[in-house]
C-alpha cells in the first residue's frame, strides 16, 4: 500500500515528517511512502540534516499551503501545494491514504473537492481519537460542520461505529449524542430528531445522549455531535488537559520537597503523559471521503507522524472505507 | 437586605442549606435570611439535627420541585414548591435575591415567569462563575438558550461585562466570542454577526474570538456564547477536571513511595483543590432578571450554601441590576 504524505504540512516539517516515515518504514513493512513536497528543498534540508531520502517516492509539488490561506484556494491558486498534490495522488489511484499536518480547513475542502465523498455520504466528518479512563474514544464531527441536519449526525454515527470496531477493536461500540442532558426530550429540534433516526437505527448501538462531563470518563465508545459543539469539546478536553498538566509540573517544582515528590512519582507522570498524549491514537480521521484522508496535530513531532501512518495504514487493512459504502447507502434516503 | 433561599433545593437539602445559611450569618451581618420550604418537615429536621433555625423567618412551602418534573410546572400543578414560592417573595417585594441548589431548568424559567427580566434584555442568561489559571471567569450563556441571535450575544456580553467589573472587581473586562477559530470570518452566520456587533460596541472591552483550548489559561474575563456551545465548555471543563483528579488520586496511592510523595505534596494538593474548586465562586447566576437569582450547585455543602449567599450579596450591594438596566435598553433595538 502506497501511503502519502504531505512534508510540509505542521510546524516542525519536513524534518518530523521525514523522521516519522522513516520510523513508519522501520516498523510496518508493508508500506511505501511517497513524499508529496518541493523536491530541491526536501534534498537541501535531508542532506542539512543528515536524512537520508533514498527510502521514499518524491512527488515534486512546489508549493505550500498556509494556515493563513483561505482554504479554498487549495483548488485554486494552491492546486500545486504539497497538500493538493499528494491529495491529487489519490484521485489518480497512486496513493493509498494521505496524511498532512497542515491546514485543517484546506484538508477539509481538498478531501471533499479533490479525493471526493464515499457514495451516499451526504458530509465528511472530522473525526479524532481522544484518550479517555477508558481508553480512548472517537468524536465526530469536531469542526468540520458546523451546523447539521439529523440525517448527517446518523450518517456520522455509522462511520464512527465502523472505525471503532474495525480500528480500534472495540466490540458493539456504544455510540452517544453529545447534548445538553440525558433525556431524550433535551436539545435542539436537530437533537430531538437525530434522537429517534439513531435510536431507530439497527446498525449501531445506540446508548442515548451523553453530557460533555461524562465524556472524559469513557462514557461511550464515539461521540456523535455537531461541529460546533464537538470543536468545544475537542479544544476545552484539550485545553484543561494541558493547564492541569502544567499546574502539575509547577506544583512539583515549588519546594525541594515536591521535587522529590516528582521522582517518586516519575513512573507514574510518564504513564499520565503517555495516556494523555493525543497523538498516541494518530490523528484525526476525515470520516466520509472516499480514502483515508488523516489530518496529525499541526505541532506533531517524528512519533505522531508514525502514529498517523500506522493509523493510515489500519484504515487500508481492515477496509473501513468498503464497510462504510456498505452501510451508508440503505441507512437513509437521499436528499 | 432580605435573602431567600430554596431550603429544598439540591441533593443535601434541607440540612446543608440550614448550615450554609448558619455560616452566612456569622459572615454577614447585613443580611436576613428567609427560608422557604415545608415549615413542619424543616422543624422536625432541625431538631432531629440539633439545628437552630431561630435566626431565620421561615415562608411556608408544602411541596417540592424535582429534578425530574417538566421545568414548566413550576408555573403549574408546582407554583406551591419552595422554588417557586421564594420567587414568588421577590416579586412580591419581600426578597431581594433567592439562592437554589434545585431543578436549572425550572430556575429558569421560574426566573423569566415569576421574576421576570429586567426591561429591554431580550432573554435571561445562565452563567456560572468558573475558575481558569488567572483566577476566573463568568461563561454566558451556559445553557439556558441553545440556540441565540446576535443580539442576544451583545446583551451577554454587556451583562457579563458589568458583573465582572462590579462583583469580581476587574477593571475593563476582557470580552471573548466562544468560536471555533481566532478570525472574524469564523464560525456560524451567528457568530460573524454577533462579532461586528461586539466590535462595534462601546461599552464593552472585546478582544475578538476566543478558541475552547484557550479558556482555561484565562483567554478572557468573559466568555460570550450560545447555550449549546456554553454547555459543552461548561461540562467538558467539568468533567476533565474531575477526571483528573480522580487519576492524580489514583497515582498517589498506588505505591508506598506514591504515597510519601502525596503526603510532600499535601499543601500544593489542598491548594489545587480549593482553586479547582467551582463553589468557592459561587454558582450560576441568572443574568438579565430582575432579580439576583442564584443557581447554587446540585450537590452545594454548607460552604458552596454560604458562596453563593455571598455572591446574591455583592449583586445587591453593587447595584448589578440597575447597571444593567442602565445599560442595557441602549445597547441594540428592541424586537
Amino acid at each position: 500500500m502506497n501511503i502519502v504524505l504531505d512534508a510540509f504540512g505542521g510546524d516542525n516539517a519536513p524534518i518530523s515528517v521525514i523522521k516519522g516515515c522513516l520510523l513508519a518504514l522501520d516498523n510496518y513493512r508493508d508500506i511505501k511512502i511517497i513524499l508529496s513536497g518541493n523536491k530541491d528543498m526536501l534534498e537541501k534540508i535531508a542532506k542539512e540534516n543528515n536524512l537520508s531520502l533514498s527510502r521514499f517516492e518524491i512527488c515534486n509539488a512546489k508549493d505550500i499551503i498556509d494556515v493563513e490561506d483561505n482554504p479554498m484556494e487549495i483548488c485554486k491558486s494552491k492546486i500545486l501545494s504539497s497538500m493538493a498534490v499528494g491529495m491529487n495522488l489519490l484521485k489518480k489511484g497512486d496513493g493509498d491514504a494521505f496524511v498532512s499536518a497542515g491546514s485543517t480547513g484546506a484538508l477539509a475542502v481538498g478531501s471533499s473537492l479533490l479525493v471526493g465523498r464515499i457514495k451516499g455520504v451526504k458530509r465528511a466528518a472530522l473525526a479524532p481519537v481522544m484518550p479517555s479512563a477508558k481508553g480512548c474514544f472517537m468524536l465526530l464531527d469536531a469542526g468540520a460542520n458546523l451546523e447539521c441536519r439529523p440525517e448527517m449526525l446518523l450518517q456520522f454515527a455509522i462511520m464512527g461505529s465502523i472505525y471503532s470496531n474495525k480500528v480500534l477493536g472495540v466490540k458493539n461500540p456504544k455510540i452517544g449524542l453529545a447534548n445538553v442532558g440525558a433525556e431524550s426530550s433535551k436539545g435542539t429540534e436537530a437533537h430531538k430528531q437525530a434522537y429517534i433516526l439513531l435510536k431507530q437505527c439497527n446498525y449501531i448501538n445506540f446508548i442515548g445522549n451523553v453530557e460533555a462531563r461524562d465524556i472524559p470518563f469513557g462514557a461511550c465508545d464515539v461521540v456523535v455531535s455537531d461541529g460546533l459543539s464537538g470543536n468545544m469539546i475537542l479544544k476545552t478536553m484539550e485545553g484543561t488537559s494541558n493547564f492541569f498538566v502544567k499546574t502539575l509540573r509547577d506544583m512539583y517544582m515549588q519546594t525541594n520537597a515536591t521535587k522529590i515528590a516528582a521522582a517518586l512519582m516519575s513512573k507514574q507522570n510518564r504513564k499520565l503523559k503517555k495516556r494523555m498524549d493525543y497523538t498516541e491514537y494518530g490523528g484525526a480521521v476525515f470520516m466520509g471521503i472516499s480514502q483515508p484522508i488523516i489530518k496529525a496535530h499541526g505541532n506533531s513531532d517524528a512519533n505522531a507522524f508514525k502514529n498517523a501512518i500506522r493509523q493510515a495504514r489500519e484504515c487500508i487493512k481492515q477496509g473501513v472505507i468498503d464497510e462504510i459504502s456498505k452501510n451508508i447507502g440503505s441507512s437513509v434516503g437521499d436528499e
